[in-house]
């Protein structure tokens, strides 16, 4: 059994790490920490973890994380950076579900996150959790960098189209859209339901965090830098993500192959039969990400459509998929779903 | 291995079934049936199933229903009856979820479903499988008919109350709320998103077919008819039943108590603390039904808040619950899953 | 033209009332207050508003109110009782949208509310703003205390039964359903578009802030105290009441010439023929309510199903067309809407 | 007054024009036809419309259209087409919602339609009802082509860049997310409640109708064919579109003051300030259409966000705005809405 600690559970991505914890046959889950709800049943704040999760919330400084053989972090940026240190030094495994590990080049983190970065020798070592790209490096991993929920779908669409060199990658576009969910738990007006529901909008155009995240991915798999245009918008559903991606072909492909081939084995990667149109509910409470490729009218144009849910592929199924790599499980364990549809 | 057929598999009963039969360890799914889809590849329906369910639909004649263990019927009223005595003739036994042998008055069903009962022989013989009323009949029923969702909803709601005999059983009131799924996967104008959503109304006010399927139930508890008002009503969301439960109390008695002994044991019933409002996310995906018990400043009305998920407890997880007790498996096989909140 | 100042412009009840009078043909807008948001563009904060409503924010201390014709308190509970006794003293009327002058027992306000009353000697001056009883002691007004969403709703409803005699009075229902924007426009968690969507829950059972409104103006019409169980729910809509009221009849009584009769000459009461469902959203962004009566079976049970929009019959709506009675205007003007529908 | 029929005023599209018309000072509503409803009154189909259209639908043959000042169609592709001739022989005028008459080259209209063009000779002279764009010839147009949803929102956020020719003609993207409603009001199970909401899909992404529409007007606002890539996706709202625009820019151009010179006096179209993201809301049943103009991380994309009501200024709400200018009203006269928000 592997000893799971959870720092910070009472966001949406703890709630969902949670449910996916309690019924993984290989985890055993000592600690959930929360500053503010310290002494807390957690399934009386989350009553659908009722007899699934006995514990309380425990306060962080009296959980006894150094006994785990992984602690998660589904807490806010900044967080995990303080405590990874500290943690992997008594050789327990971290796995951050926040951003504090994500972007090897540290002066750019602290431009997008405006922060100082607290372990930027711990960034040099983190490894980044994308596990159809770095799944050998993965297995290893002290600190895990969980990808963001935009970067997920943004990446798994455009990689095959980069890694065979056959789009123009001086201009991609990513037209992505995130269920609310992707806001997190936090009170705030514009994540009010009668400020979100029947109504959309797009926002962070000027620039988005995910934005440096994406062009790591993209440029390495490049091997030269990416321009790429990306803008987000909100979308009144609650989990989802549908990321719409555009590129300019170089030159004749069998586009369908080539994704079916890039995508060949991966557990959570669904490439649709051609001319398929996903829905996001069609991956929903399941860590799969299912793409379609087109390229309309038979032009120039490649449309790539890629969606996952963006509380599981996105962020707390994906944190699982790592943690059993990392420690030597089936890849799909504590993962099984079917996707909740309709 | 229990071989399973499935008679009418493209409507929300239908898929919601596949999704909990492809994850039922002790199931052998044989047979998909539509009369319209034929050849069509049950994932191509529905993008949910793909690499689940690797079955095509077959034409019901077809279909070798007579070498399944078990075939359920996800069809609409009227043709389990027609099918039922042959399939039991041979051996297979029968779980229907439409309202074909609900109603052990075969005058007062054919008044409310408007048809000529083609089997009211084996009416006779049909189990109601409410398993937290008719565990033991369940176990050796050869045709089972699976409970309709708000009468599993408000029936779970009221029975602690009326087997104690501490309500006034002439003038209960059942406001019940639905989700639009419980309307079925038909082309029709008022389950149109752009007209159920964002919108609330009653319906079916001079009388829902529950209403009798509900009053059955609640006068074999009572041991004496009862008097039920049931206001059933579309909620603009994809599943949950959320039943409001309102009867005048006979006398004093300790609510709470009453209710927590009533289920005490039972794996799918969820008693909440006093207090408590469950949402219907809060079982969402799941078999479970979640109760609150109030007494609203201590005066003599009682109040109960039922919820279920429609398609599961209020269909295809109660079905599959049935099956389990009929089948000698664990009655929770299967159904072990985690509602998914958000 | 009638000088309107408007205090806390904030919230969705301010943002409505702003959207009816700045169409009001009579109105001249002069002042609208925010504590926190002095100096912004109202616009800026509500882009629907753009070009129609040009004022900034002003501080309170700031506005010259007391040269107004009428205040409208579009504030938290609380805040109008501090200020209405300077403004009525000064000439100008005041409409408070908000809680402090609908109870006429002070000490049953203080329980409910939590807080001391500042103003006592208004209450027993204050008229109460629902036009179908009041009309003729609204005219007059100094003080004009805005009926509640939910008592707008459930006292149509039962005002003509209980006016008449033909209902017991002693056991009344009111099971009534809101959209979300009944809990206003404050980052609370609850609220949030990722917790209310695709979700329904009662809340309140133990005692909602509104029962004792309800019984009041019942209790009025009665002449003698009436029991009232009032369970509230939210509802994944926006805007919206739905309140479904159950009574016992005493006698024999033609419902439907009862109610059309009562409302026969209301502007804003439409009496639905018999048989009918009325759906909130067929008086979205309307100032009607419309009403169906049944009587289930032909029993001895009726039902009432009243619909308004929350924030306009609800509340801004109704609080202009009580300026409207207040200032001798036509008591449609400004309010002659189509509803928004689908 | 203007003696005003509408042909199919069973539809979406239909009941909005009714709720526009219904307020018109200057119209009086003659007939409203409807093939399958005929002698049904209208507000019995349209609760929303009770007391305000008083008409019963007539059928086609009964209608007297002739009689009309102006009829218009809002009805499926291909019915207008085929009585326009006789009505505009007899001086009557027509405006048509749907798209026979929007594509000058008939064969291009033939081969996206599906069927033979039935008054070529109407089609030359039609005149395509972007007001932004042809007011001068609306005036006096006896055949109006009432443009789509979705050309309305992408051509007046592609317009000003290309007409002043700072954009890359040969690589637009327009990535456009509509609401539910514009699948009009037809039983289809993919606009079903449970279908469409809470998840998000593209559609249509090999080839879609206003894909030719929008680059006929692109084409000829830049003299020159353009490349473009049309991509719609179906998101759970009941209206509203959401128009994001890619381009890249030639060189440096002041992007706002370009957008705002654009639309100067442009009653319906609101350029909003350097920086903003509008939401669908913020013009939800009015004729607005609202613009934002970005140029992220001051690079060489342009990014136009342009957000339209389907329903209202992608269809109803145009066809009145082209109404008034073909009979010399004011153009804003009875579409003079604040937008509905929340």
């Amino acid at each position: 059994m592997i000893k799971v600690g959870v720092v910070g559970g009472t966001g949406y991505t703890g709630v969902e790490l949670l449910r996916l914890l309690a019924l993984h046959p290989q985890v055993s889950l000592t600690a959930i920490t929360s500053r503010g709800e310290a002494g807390l049943p957690v399934a009386d704040m989350f009553p659908s973890l009722r007899k699934r999760v006995d514990l309380r919330f425990v306060a962080p400084q009296d959980a006894a994380l150094d006994e785990c053989d992984v602690v998660f972090f589904a807490t806010p940026n900044g967080i995990a950076m303080k405590q990874a240190a500290e943690l992997v030094a008594t050789g327990v495994r971290v796995i951050d579900l926040a951003a504090d590990f994500r972007i090897r080049d540290v002066a750019e983190w602290q431009k997008w996150y405006g922060m100082e970065h607290a372990a930027p020798e711990l960034v040099a070592e983190a490894v980044y959790g994308l596990p159809e790209v770095n799944r050998e490096k993965i297995r290893s991993a002290r600190v895990l960098a969980n990808p963001g929920c935009y970067p997920t779908a943004v990446q798994l669409g455009f990689l095959p189209l980069i890694e065979a060199g056959v789009v123009d990658i001086s201009h991609l576009v990513a037209d992505a859209k995130s269920g609310v969910s992707g806001a997190g738990r936090k009170a705030e007006v514009h994540a009010l339901f009668a400020e979100a529901a029947d109504s959309f909008k797009a926002y962070g155009v000027p620039g988005h965090r995910h934005l440096p995240e994406i062009r790591q991915g993209l440029t390495r798999a490049a091997g030269t830098p990416v321009g790429l245009t990306f803008v987000p918008h909100l979308t009144p559903m609650i989990r989802g993500i549908h990321a719409t991606l555009y590129g300019r072909l170089n030159g004749d492909v069998d586009l369908q192959a080539l994704f079916e081939k890039r995508y060949a084995g991966e557990p959570f990667v669904d490439v649709l039969p051609a001319g398929s149109h996903p829905e996001t509910r069609s991956v929903r409470a399941s860590n799969l990400c299912r793409i379609a490729v087109h390229r309309p009218q038979g032009g120039d144009v490649v449309v790539v459509l890629s969606v996952i849910d963006n509380l599981v592929k996105g962020a707390a199924g994906q944190a699982v998929q790592n943690m059993n790599i990392m420690f030597g499980c089936e890849e799909t364990l504590g993962l099984d779903i079917v996707p909740v549809s309709p």
